[in-house]
């Protein structure tokens, strides 16, 4: 709602100053589709590619921008290969050229350092149950003097932003989850960071022919991208359900469509290559323990779905 | 949310059809503030009259729909006078005319019989929070055929009407809110009507220039709406509240605006009658001890309040 809020209220206020909006090719799907509502209403969308990696070359923005540009979207990190994009770059270039900067950092909030002000960002938008608050609440951070046209008209709640009974309860374990990410973040950190390069590190030893998906450090501590050649990410995402392992395909919201992810795409892999992906992410209770247990399971899962696979006989 | 989604998506998705809304003279802000919104976008609307009694006279809509109108919107029960709409006979004549009929039931869900099909509703709306549910959820029914232009655009989630991780725990306990409402409607309507009655006329009995707006009887049981000639209801609340009653002199979400309520205007009072108003609800836990102890200290602060009246020689 928040990342609405901001692409459809810039928009509209800010639609005397220009009418084109710059986003990255790998947003998550609310900015995609939010994009694709604005280009029907004549809105301008530059969607800006990514190297094999993951990551936006800010000279690429900086070359975007035009007169008539109002807004620059980047995602802080990516869903679902991790990727941490240069968002001080970004900001430093768009308030040079008096453009506003929005970034969704849903994904990164509560897990790497973010400090709105440094990094040049006008706008911020992250969500309550991505670092273990409730579900159904969400943040917008809106720079002093910044306007924008409302999504919800009503009451006048919330300053006029967003009409709508204030939930209390949820924005108060909220802002609590938020304080217990943020005194645990540097040790959190550094433990799934560790943990996460192990895994990496041990799975590609065990399992020929996979590659991780995304940049090898600059990459959220708790996300893993691998792709598993000539095998159905599909097929593993079942097979490791069995073992009690929650793993996905691509963004938990598309899970129940098979268009191949739009980010992976922009990683410039094919679709069986995209088919053969699977995010593994750590959390808060992921122990050592359960990695192990993983490694001795996920190899077996391999080999016998790529005995079934119709490449079988590519495999070397 | 959902009545933002109903008023801006329909008029949205059926702009081809036509660009005419009409809606009563006495709806929540959300509507009321969405109508100004479409306004700006050449939405043309029109806002039906209510008698002194906060009654909308079905004729009236009847006549006021033209070839290019799409949508007719009327609450069920109003949130401060409590009236109760004739929604079967609107229903009715939207139905006839094929133009979309909507109630907002935030009021009346859980409170009063509700039946979508047999009172020809199109798309119904209401909100948790009033009926003992968590906040932050709501409800919106839309009849099988209807396509509305969603407001979060996204993952896709609720077959892309709403875009946004589902709160699934605050819909469950919305869903057991409702169902104990459900459950419990018809005692608890009895006992609250009853209370109500008794309560209305007490006051009148003891405390003399004492109105009651809204309908008698069709109206929702837990609403009291009266006006005390000669005092202010700001402070008739303020005094209340130190014997630890809580009560409102308009919606709540206006609480802070000093704006004479557009509902009371709407019934023809003056600004001095809309002033003196302040609307009691009962709920659930209220018991006739709370009314036996209203009735104890209400009289004796409108008694002070009128003798330091400015008004006070009007008083006979």
């Amino acid at each position: 709602e928040s990342n609405n809020t901001v692409l459809k209220g810039i928009s509209s206020s800010y639609r005397n100053k220009g009418d084109h909006v710059i986003i990255s090719a790998i947003e998550h799907d609310c900015i995609m589709e939010c994009a694709s509502f604005l280009e029907k209403q004549d809105i301008e969308i530059t969607r800006i590619p990514v190297n094999k990696d993951g990551l936006i070359n800010p000279e690429d923005i900086r070359n975007a921008i035009t007169p008539k540009t109002i807004l620059v979207s980047v995602m802080h990190a990516n869903n679902e290969i991790g990727t941490i994009q240069p968002i001080a770059e970004i900001g430093k270039i768009c308030r040079a050229k008096k453009v506003f900067f929005h970034t969704d950092a849903s994904q990164s909030l509560g897990k790497i350092p973010l400090d709105a002000q440094k990094n040049s960002i006008d706008l911020l938008t992250a969500s309550s149950h991505k670092l273990y608050g409730p579900k159904g609440v969400g943040l917008l951070y809106i720079r002093n003097g910044i306007s924008l046209t409302p999504l919800l008209h009503g009451g006048g709640h919330e300053k006029g932003i967003r009409s709508s009974t204030v939930n209390v309860p949820s924005i108060a374990a909220f802002t609590k989850a938020v304080a217990i990410c943020q005194k645990e973040m540097k040790a959190e950190s550094q433990r799934l960071t560790l943990l996460r390069d192990k895994l990496i590190t041990a799975i590609q030893k065990t399992i020929p022919h996979t590659y991780l998906n995304g940049h090898a450090t600059a990459r959220l501590p708790n996300n893993i991208n691998l792709r598993f050649m000539f095998v159905e990410g599909e097929s593993i995402l079942m097979q490791l359900d069995k073992y009690g392992f929650a793993v996905s395909t691509g963004s938990a919201c598309s899970s129940r469509s098979l268009t191949p992810s739009h980010v992976l795409t922009a990683l410039g892999l094919k679709p069986a290559e995209i088919h053969g992906s699977v995010r593994i992410t750590l959390g808060r209770w992921t122990k050592e323990k359960d990695l192990i247990y993983l490694l001795k399971v996920l190899p077996k899962i391999i080999k016998n779905l790529r005995k079934i696979s119709p490449f079988s006989n590519l495999i070397q």
